[in-house]
């Protein structure tokens, strides 16, 4: 299921079932794994690694240093940078930037890069990350800044002497401070 | 004048005298009108309908489920999403995002699906717009409120006890509290 | 060092050493100096100038009108626009947009067209630029405003007395108000 407008060059790993769409760019060295899908127009370079079940939007170029995780989302034309105070003289330097299991980044969003987005957080449409984000942590804003918490099934979690539970699937959390967790 | 780069498939409608630059992408089942000019790495899904004489900038996505109506104007890189509070794991929904004619969106815009745009209004460029907006109002910031009036013909409108004329095409608005009108 | 999938009309000029990535389109007319990187979906168009050492990171667009300067840093998804108050009934105008000797445009920034950005700027990524922004300043926000002053290297700028030393590399500056001059 990739589309043969798409480059995927020699060397590049890619797992099965994931689909890529049309005027993609998957450089050799890039990691992707399986049922993952891809859409227009997005890059990843060598030394990105992708996860499982992954989604990426149309727009969206991964660099080297981005690690996403497994059902990590990518909205539309989200962005991530790969230079810290660029100018066109100094070389790039591929910090890390570290998206885990199940993040949402919403569309036209900007990660700076050397920031960790945690487990399940949501990155609002435009918001710009320039610190890391809690594991279920709702951000918004530029920059972006904490205004809730969400279920790992997309809906909001109100939180009441440290405790939620979900009014959607039900799943329990305690939070203490900025640390949300899942109870199993 | 489809750039040969550009792909369309079969069962696109596309009207007469409209123009697809390099590297767009045209799904089976969508709808697009005569005399609209689609920029670069444009993507138009199967389901989205797009009216005529409509300008579309570089790199804009039209999910399914976004409805274009005439001379509407879409800036180079603004967003549409299709999905509220994705997650990786859920089936995007293609909720209907409706533009009235002759709206404007800015640069680098993000418009919520599900939100309504009025006619003629204006989205400034890089406003994230959550709520819908009405007729002729010009929409700045993250998120996006109302700044003020704009006339048809691109210039800003000023009202004295509901009225209003347009002081370079003398156009006459009336407004009650957000509902602007063009008199006739 | 032009990637086959790029397209370059007879009748632009590029200097050498000029790298140009996937899926890129540089129409007629359009002038790019030498050692230039433009990266993965970036457009050209007839009319804009880029100097040498210039690097634009994906999807950016350059429109007739616009100047970059030599050691131009254009980051991933930033926007220049083309028109003032678009409308999809008006022609474009392709006001002039001028960006100095080294200045520096963040990930996802938009600038509105006619403005001028001065030597060695700095916009920071998500930034909406309405204004001009001068020499060496740092502007961040929406709309963007200047939060301080950064090297030419990359380096903050502190001032005290109209007077800072490069804590990176011992450039030094005098400051008049918004007026930062790089002392010889």
């Amino acid at each position: 299921m990739i589309h043969p407008t798409a480059i995927v060059e020699k060397g590049a790993k890619i797992g099965q079932e994931t689909k890529i769409w049309p005027f993609s760019y998957i450089m050799k060295g890039a990691k992707i794994g399986k049922n993952c899908n891809l859409g227009q127009n997005v890059f990843v370079e060598k030394g990105a690694k992708i996860g499982n079940y992954v989604r990426v939007h149309n727009n969206v170029s991964i660099y080297d240093g981005v690690v996403l995780d497994d059902y990590v989302f990518c909205g539309p034309g989200m962005i991530f940078t790969n230079e810290l105070n660029p100018r066109a003289k100094k070389e790039s330097e591929h910090i890390k930037t570290v998206v885990k299991e199940g993040a949402s980044i919403g569309a036209g969003a900007v990660i700076l890069c050397g920031k960790k987005l945690g487990k399940y957080c949501f990155v609002g449409a435009g918001a710009v990350v320039a610190e890391d984000v809690p594991d279920y942590a709702v951000v918004v804003g530029v920059p972006a800044k904490i205004v809730g918490w969400m279920c790992e099934c997309g809906k909001g979690l109100q939180f009441e002497g440290g405790r939620a539970i979900c009014r959607e699937c039900s799943k329990k959390y305690s939070k203490k401070e900025k640390a949300v967790r899942l109870k199993k």
